[in-house]
């Protein structure tokens, strides 16, 4: 796990740590990377360019601070890192995780917990991406989880997919979950699933999930018009609605008109604060919220769920289930719907 | 849902609101209700008597300004509140609520979403106690839910218990699904349960309602011998076991040494930030974890749970579930060990 690295406070995980020791000197079990790219989580980097107003040289200079003052990435604010790809430098001979000199890979645990290095000065980085080339090293521990990249994709379009990957493995659990608790309960009606933010990398991803688990009627719910029309067209939802996920009556209107009902389990997939009450509202009684934005309040949800008297199952989305990165990587082949969408997000980074 | 009483920003839920209309006035479907004493949520209230190093008196002033300042009993820090009881001063006549003038009542919706208005400086309090005696208004809208005092017990001690009702409730329902799931599956294995801080309130109703569901095999963890003595006195666990809940090593060491192996389910009840590890390392795979705390760090669960590449399921604790007042206080009524725990804490404050 990785404990022999975190320096303060002690005891505590590398990911709860304050600093990390990132000593390119691996221990046995143990795997050095040469770091290529970071892939800056999506509520992080909004913050810091929010905070910077849009400055990119700003935004670079707080990120490599925070990575030599906390031997890793990870914003102090949202509490968020991100993930990376590189090539693999040295493998020590007891690291379980059967990686050889030479992989490239993607790491699936977060830059939250990963010591890193940084050699370059980040100064191939306009600090206007989420996508961050660079030079360093990073430590995997031997309960990290790596994938290495498949030869056929583009390695960004890969790294873009494993960020997300826990989504659509959650979500296809949830809904299959209750389409079975339904049969069971000799119960005939069509399990519905609401997606906020249907048109990003996790909703789109997500909503591909929940058709294939047995949804019989999905609705993505984007903000804009462009997100709209390209959702319309990668056909990955039964209907797409417009509203803004901070406004609890708009965005609960929009879902239960799209599905006819209110949602047996929304996914709110969308980077920004105070989503918590609109997602509760536009969901059954008996039903799911699942939670995959970092920006979420765990207050505002729990007290939210209290105030409204709202009997709905509320999931803090776990980044990891067995076999997330194959189920993800096939859902991007099998539906180009979502791959279109991916790779038009890549385009325009 | 109140809508028409926040006043900013505008459009959002009372609860997310930074300030709401305390007006005495009533709308024809809301209660005014006459408030005889505060119950503050006890993430707040440490975080408050922390701040000011323990000085009632400063205190005491933060807890006025902040209800004078918002119209409402939210901590700025925690996001949290508490409830309150008073008797019905006045019900509109289109309220679905089913209360009377004169009856005394307990909310059971977060005071942070409670228009509330003190009137004597909260002059009777002390600053060292999270119950506040008072004198003031409060409003309550169509959607809240309030409890009728029961006849047969003390007022103080019925708060206590609705304060945390949701618990055991949320409890029961996981820890039945478990056993019914290991059932079908004709898995034999008996269904281990963990209730992380529990001693208090919510953890010594959870840890009755896990017996009462099904739980084979049940560990409380506490962080000090006076509540290890407590609880084993009480006979409301199979194991009491001491550990600091924010070491992830030594809380997830002493569950499964006291369950024979980690726990189906685990329930954090400790009002501490930075117990998320430990319980997501103490869960076996598949399990799920259940967080009441209002102390909990959303980002912390979501990547922690991630980088440990843990398949655990994990809950946010939702304050409400249909008839969680009434199993509550039936836990209270049938179980010797839960009152007796209840008065003792009752009688130190």
């Amino acid at each position: 796990m990785g404990l022999h690295r975190v320096v303060e406070p002690a005891g505590v995980l590398p990911q709860a740590a304050w600093r990390l020791d990132a000593d390119p000197r691996i221990a046995s079990n143990e795997v050095r990377i040469r770091v290529e790219r970071l892939n800056l989580d999506a509520a992080s980097f909004r913050q810091l360019s929010d905070k910077h107003g849009g400055d990119g040289e700003k935004v670079r200079a707080e990120v490599l601070e925070i990575i030599s003052t906390r031997g890793k990435m990870q914003n102090p604010v949202t509490g968020s890192g991100g993930m990376l790809i590189g090539t693999v430098e040295e493998a020590g001979k007891r690291s379980p995780l059967g990686l050889k000199q030479g992989d490239r890979v993607a790491t699936l645990v977060s830059l939250t917990l990963t010591p890193l290095m940084i050699l370059d000065g980040l100064s191939r980085w306009d600090g206007r991406s989420e996508q961050v080339p660079c030079d360093g090293y990073a430590i995997l521990f031997a309960r990290s989880i790596a994938a290495v990249l498949p030869a056929d994709l583009h390695p960004e379009l890969s790294l873009a997919v494993l960020d997300v990957c826990g989504a659509p493995a959650l979500t296809a659990r949830v809904v299959a979950e209750q389409v079975d608790r339904r049969r069971r309960g000799g119960d005939a009606r069509p399990v519905r699933v609401a997606v906020i933010g249907g048109a990003g990398k996790s909703g789109s991803l997500s909503l591909a999930a929940a058709r294939r688990a047995g949804a019989a009627r999905t609705v993505g719910v984007v903000p804009v018009t462009g997100e709209r029309d390209a959702l319309v067209a990668a056909g990955l939802a039964d209907e797409v609605a417009l509203a803004d996920a901070r406004d609890p009556v708009g965005l609960s209107t929009a879902v239960t008109t799209a599905l006819g009902a209110p949602a047996d389990v929304t996914v709110v997939c969308v980077d920004v604060p105070g989503c918590e009450h609109g997602a509760i509202l536009a969901t059954e009684d008996g039903g799911t919220v699942i939670f995959f934005s970092m920006a979420t309040s765990f207050a505002a949800a729990a007290l939210g769920a209290e105030g409204l008297a709202a009997d709905v199952t509320m999931l803090v989305g776990n980044g990891y289930a067995p076999g997330h990165a194959d189920l993800a990587l096939e859902l991007l082949r099998a539906e180009p719907g979502v791959r279109r969408l991916f790779e038009a997000r890549l385009a325009a980074d």
